[in-house]
């Protein structure tokens, strides 16, 4: 079972997106609101820059708890680097939210993306989240993604279903890019709904299980923003009995599956990105070795105008390896692009470059480097570096 | 005192530049060559990249008995990633480098730089040895620097005189970009040399004090060539007497301002480059903390976009801090562009934007980053991210 692109409804969830003027583009949607019938298990996971979002703070503290009944977002303003006011306006906003719907501010997390440095006016964002609350639908989540958009050029969403303790259940999911991991300061955001029953506890497992290999391990330039946040809720509509282990791998397997679907379609996505490239490092001496391997070929600045261009340009690669920190030797590595053997046991197959090259024309490919020294390997997904990527980012102000 | 740039004569020194037929567009200068006029105390310093050229394997087995008499780069070639063919290649470059001198093949160090995987004619090497032997001369020097470069737009030179034990000393360098520290694979290679009596230990100590804080602190996009190389040289045609510790000290400052001068040149020519920009951390915790935040604000794309963009981006800066793995605190913060301050203790100057922006329109600015956490500083110079870098790298071939 693998996930499905697309919007889905999940029993006992609603969605909205309305615009409420935090984004300078009269009528662009901008607050997103995601709302359960009941106060429901959730789990977390943050950015680990050492600055963070207010929103962070905020949503941290109320989710110790292991409840949440709201998640808000807004794009146009981030709400990070505004130090004590900042708290004061994400916990002003989750009173807001409060009283529009009836529940406890505890119960919301409260989500910024959007320009650093400068707070959104709380006058407007009660009235957004007024007009979201009125427009709340069980098929709102088209609506909801697209109001947390910033320079994405279309909204992320995935789905799967599973069958869990003789019930049906279907686990949503929407997404925000990253143009790039730290686009623009925009944000990766990623929200999870699911009607089945779930703990808290559970749910933080379920994630443990799921970003190392999904969100944490895409890139496109290797910084990450202030604001990242991934938040997983289950309603429990579907009430499946508690999970036997068998159910909670199958659960963790299929929130993984969405994960990564979502995790794909960042990087598909990305500022200027032209090619999806899956960097697979393999035969390393430790994982942490091969990690940095991956990581340091995925973010070098020299191989993704080489993916660009459609260079299969070997020395590049082997480069980024050799100055990762991660031991390698260069006369036992093999290198395959899009499948062809472009390099192997530390001597460059001249004759393989045309074959690499037609195969680096097409939208997704994969980089394969066997390092010949051990047995532990890792995955990284990233994308080329365009003129777009440049225009993008030279032009955006602050 | 301290560096000028430009081309010098130094006695007991002589440099060509010629064209081997290395670089496929005919006629192009692609091998340079200085020979001492007697074998010289030397030392030098090599990439750290753990997949490093033939060449530097021979030329760190020549350099340690502690001299050479000549060095040859050429330029076209790399020959890295090429196995035990090309330790040989390099090998018998020396070998021809000694008959046409007629000196041992060990006195010479045998540099390459150019696209790697590849191995050069070593019959067309020789033939461009020979003639390089027979167009040696004492302002050769500008010659061998055009011969080296590769992306370079100009070559790269500078010098410094001081008086050492009586005598009148000169101490020149010539380097190559680093379009980028890792450019096309293109290496950065520097040669200094000196007519001052110094012994191979005080050439390293000097290298060791130098290095660091010259051609170490530049960064474009923080990978490292498999072929970088600082040799430095002394012929002691300048008949000073063996250095005091304060000759000593005043030597090794003045080598230290000759690579600054030419660290700096290769940023301000980095590939696509507009802007030269020092990125300076202060009140860090330790020096490790304000290297990495340094580095990692010199690497970020989104931080050289800006640049180039003129857009006095702070939430960029304070991401890139944030995520170097330094300890930040984002309220203790301060941050200037150009000498405008544009955050104070973690709060945004949006009135000071507008001339922050003005400042970056010029060619030169300084970030400074004020941690207010402790005593420790670091500085690196780096440049913007332009469209030009994107093109220049997406279409070199390999």
């Amino acid at each position: 079972m693998s996930a499905s692109l697309g919007p889905a409804r999940v029993r006992g969830f609603r969605f909205a997106g309305v615009a409420a003027g935090i984004k300078t583009k009269v009528g662009a949607l901008d607050l997103g609101l995601v709302v359960a019938d009941n106060p429901s298990p959730a789990a977390a996971v943050f950015s680990a820059n050492k600055v963070k979002s207010a929103t962070i703070y905020v949503t941290k503290d109320h989710i110790r708890a292991g409840k949440l009944q709201a998640v808000t977002v807004n794009s146009g303003c981030a709400n990070s680097f505004t130090g004590r006011a900042g708290i004061k306006l994400a916990e002003d906003s989750c009173h807001a939210v409060g009283v529009a719907l009836g529940i406890s501010p505890r119960l919301v997390a409260p989500n910024s993306t959007g320009v650093i440095g400068h707070l959104y006016d709380l006058g407007k964002y009660e009235m957004g989240v007024n007009a979201a609350a009125a427009a709340l639908r069980e098929t709102g989540i088209e609506d909801f993604t697209r109001a947390i958009m910033t320079t994405d050029t279309r909204p992320k969403m995935a789905h799967a279903k599973l069958r869990l303790g003789g019930r049906s259940v279907t686990i949503a999911g929407a997404a925000k890019g990253v143009g790039m991991i730290a686009p623009n300061m925009a944000t990766m955001l990623a929200y999870i709904v699911t009607d089945a029953a779930a703990t808290a506890a559970g749910l933080r497992a379920a994630l443990k299980f799921s970003v190392p290999s999904t969100f944490n391990a895409i890139t496109v330039d290797g910084d990450m923003s202030t604001n990242d946040t991934v938040i997983l809720m289950a309603g429990g509509a579907a009430g499946n009995r508690a999970m036997s282990a068998a159910d909670r791998e199958r659960f963790n397997r299929a929130v993984r599956d969405v994960c990564a679907a979502l995790a794909r379609e960042l990087v598909r996505d990305g500022e200027g990105a032209t090619k999806l490239v899956t960097i697979r490092v393999r035969r390393a001496r430790s994982v942490s070795d091969a990690e940095r391997c991956a990581r340091q070929i995925a973010n070098s600045p020299l191989v993704k105008t080489a993916f660009f261009g459609c260079d299969p340009n070997v020395g590049r690669i082997v480069m980024a390896a050799g100055s990762s920190g991660a031991h390698v030797e260069a006369e036992k590595l093999t290198l395959a692009i899009g499948g062809v053997r472009v390099a192997s046991r530390g001597a460059l197959q001249i004759a393989a470059l045309p074959a690499a090259q037609k195969k680096m024309r097409e939208a997704e490919f994969v980089v394969d480097l066997d390092l010949g020294l051990g047995a532990a390997s890792a995955t990284i997904l990233t994308c080329d570096l365009s003129y777009e990527y440049v225009k993008i980012n030279a032009e955006y102000t602050t």
